[in-house]
């Protein structure tokens, strides 16, 4: 019986985990193709959902915990489910923030051809992926994976930073959106970070190891 | 003796609150008074004191619930214990990214008199603290008056970004040490945010009534 309330939880939490994913690759979507319809669909449909889900999940889990009482291995998966929950809803939070930005931008002239922040975007969906397999499967290698994954990231964000830095300086005109890209920018950071909490969290629940706080620092990616 | 393992868990996280608002404060006074060692010291000393208490508070939780098997009530402060604790190692990252960023800018000439990151430094650890305080005084009312606060702070970024802005445009020798302000701004809002979370957690608490989900947004605050 609680084993049975354990995989509804766990199938509302990859609802909401696949509902995240898709608020983040559709807003960069509309920045890329330009399409303002797919911004505001995240910022006034999906948005509400996930939020409703949010809570919803955090309900089913506390009064699982209240009803069953679970111990041991199964109160760390409720728990870890409660952690993971309030993970996707900030990527949910970044991925409204991109398309916000997205609708700044597109009735605005182009500042550059946009290549990194889609590849920035791309890494950070399979890190999210990736972090939410490695709980289903129990695989702290995957999540170690993970873990390593956000360097590229952080790299990512160092050049991207960089680059748009040099444009600011050749064309004042383009500041307010350049730094909206650098932002964007952040957000895809920021998303990547949440993914490599939950794998760090993984990594932690099977192996019972720390590895959190471990970080590599790049310059831009503080 | 349930009762008093929460009080005991209480502590710990009132230790943390203070530690991480310490953090908050010292790495933006290392900024201001140009005072590397204090930055160095958020960074070498506090930050690894505050990620293992995380770890320690968490665990305590854990043991407290799998031992105690709380209900009702004793259950959702445990699990906000956990939220909020999970809040409070975050606005510590938040705290060593300034940290950082301080100890870039301290050798290079100023930008400009630093005025409005110490006003929205000050209201970021007012509400950290009345966040807290609110829970422990179990006052749904003064968490409202912290969720009321988070829209200065999201109108001090505004105008420390348009300010920064107008100097990157008059002279763009200034990017690199604007750009580090303006994100040392953006970490002291997303502290004012996670303060909100901790209040808009405790209205839920006590009311049961959800005001998540529908801050403001300015133009900067995204």
């Amino acid at each position: 019986m609680l084993g049975q309330k354990i995989i509804e939880l766990k199938e509302k939490l990859f609802a909401q985990a696949g509902l995240v994913e898709e608020m983040v690759a559709k807003s960069v979507r509309s920045l890329i193709e330009g399409d303002e319809s797919l911004a505001k669909d995240v910022i006034e449909k999906d948005e509400p959902r996930a939020n409703d889900l949010e809570i919803e999940i955090e309900d089913y889990a506390i009064n699982l915990m209240a009803l069953y009482q679970p111990e041991a291995s199964n109160l760390r998966t409720v728990i870890m489910i409660i952690k993971i929950n309030n993970d996707l809803e900030r990527i949910g939070d970044h991925a409204v923030n991109i398309a916000e930005r997205a609708l700044y931008l597109i009735p605005r002239p182009k500042v550059k051809p946009l290549i990194d922040i889609p590849r920035m975007a791309t890494l950070s969906i399979k890190m999210l992926e990736e972090s939410l397999d490695s709980f289903t499967r129990n695989d702290p290698d995957l999540a170690v994976r993970v873990c390593k994954m956000d360097s590229e990231v952080d790299a990512l964000l160092d050049q991207i930073t960089r680059e748009l830095l040099t444009y600011l300086m050749s064309d004042s005109s383009t500041i307010d959106r350049a730094l909206e890209l650098i932002l964007i920018s952040r957000n895809l950071e920021r998303i990547a970070d949440l993914a490599t909490n939950i794998a760090e969290d993984v990594i932690f629940m099977v192996k019972g190891k720390v590895i959190k706080h471990h970080r590599g620092n790049s310059m831009m990616g503080r």
